[in-house]
């Protein structure tokens, strides 16, 4: 493939884009399957909702510029990031800790999207496309705030939860020792 | 491996990072070379020190915590990042763009960053771990702060030049549709 202009650089970078979501959108509801809260697994599935509507925005703007998706790669970055987060499920994990991994798998493919969305929202600013400026934005604002929701919800309830679980544990220990 | 507690996945976080930071000290360099601006140069080279402390001050936290690195797997998250970036430097891509295509690979690797060591100081905090918060931090502050620089470097000067470049090569079609 030849890259020899921004704007093929942005069709590079939307194709890749394109990519993550797809593999996001067969991901995530085997990660809403594994969350033990329930608020995590209603926030996952919302994710899942938004994630459909930034791959629509997606075919909207190569519709509005003519790209063919013929040549879309596979995503490589997306693919390690979630390939990362099957294998943290496979280890022999405690039901105490499972949201807080997930969590942690999830916030890193958000902010793999929050840097992509952010590279193309500034290559379409360059190349003077208002209509795909806006549309990625949109997708931008959506992850920045579902990495916020993540980490509220880590800090208010699945953090505890495990450490709390950490407690628990370590009494016994420390009665051992006495 | 079994994760039953906060503390053990605190550690397999810890582990990732470390692997994440080694991966990154072996990419870096290839990274600097490929860079056409002296900025990015400088940027990048600046950013390798800064890998050397951070990956120093995980060494810190094995040590206080009595972490063995024997067990140590490869973070499959950065392996596919970088290769994804090496993938594009292999394209035959131009002279024009190739920063603005460094600095979008490199971006995905600090929020990789960013979203790793946000949830491992968050962890710290929650096992009321002081000392391995406040390195945390530290590197953590020090990933934002790379992606500013970044974007700051992409919007001053990188995407300027190759959307000038663009607009010299749309003048001539322009003139042949008239």
């Amino acid at each position: 493939m030849e890259i020899s202009s921004l704007k093929e650089l942005f069709e590079h970078e939307l194709r890749d884009l394109y990519s993550a979501e797809q593999q996001i959108l067969k991901a995530l509801p085997k990660m809403v399957k594994a969350a033990r809260s329930r608020q995590l697994r209603e926030a996952m599935s919302a994710h899942l909702a938004v994630t459909e509507k930034q791959a629509a925005r997606l075919d909207r703007i190569f519709e509005r510029r003519g790209i063919k998706l013929a040549r879309a790669k596979k995503c490589k970055g997306m693919e390690g990031l979630l390939e990362e987060g099957e294998e943290l499920m496979q280890e022999e994990i405690s039901d105490d800790v499972v949201d807080a991994a997930l969590i942690a798998s999830a916030q890193r493919v958000e902010h793999y999207e929050i840097a992509a969305y952010g590279t193309a929202r500034s290559f379409a600013e360059w190349l003077e496309d208002d209509e795909s400026v806006k549309l990625l934005q949109q997708s931008l604002d959506e992850e920045s705030d579902a990495d916020r929701k993540l980490s509220e919800l880590a800090e208010s309830s699945v953090n505890r939860n495990a450490a709390e679980e950490e407690e628990e544990e370590r009494t016994p220990v420390s009665r051992k020792r006495r």
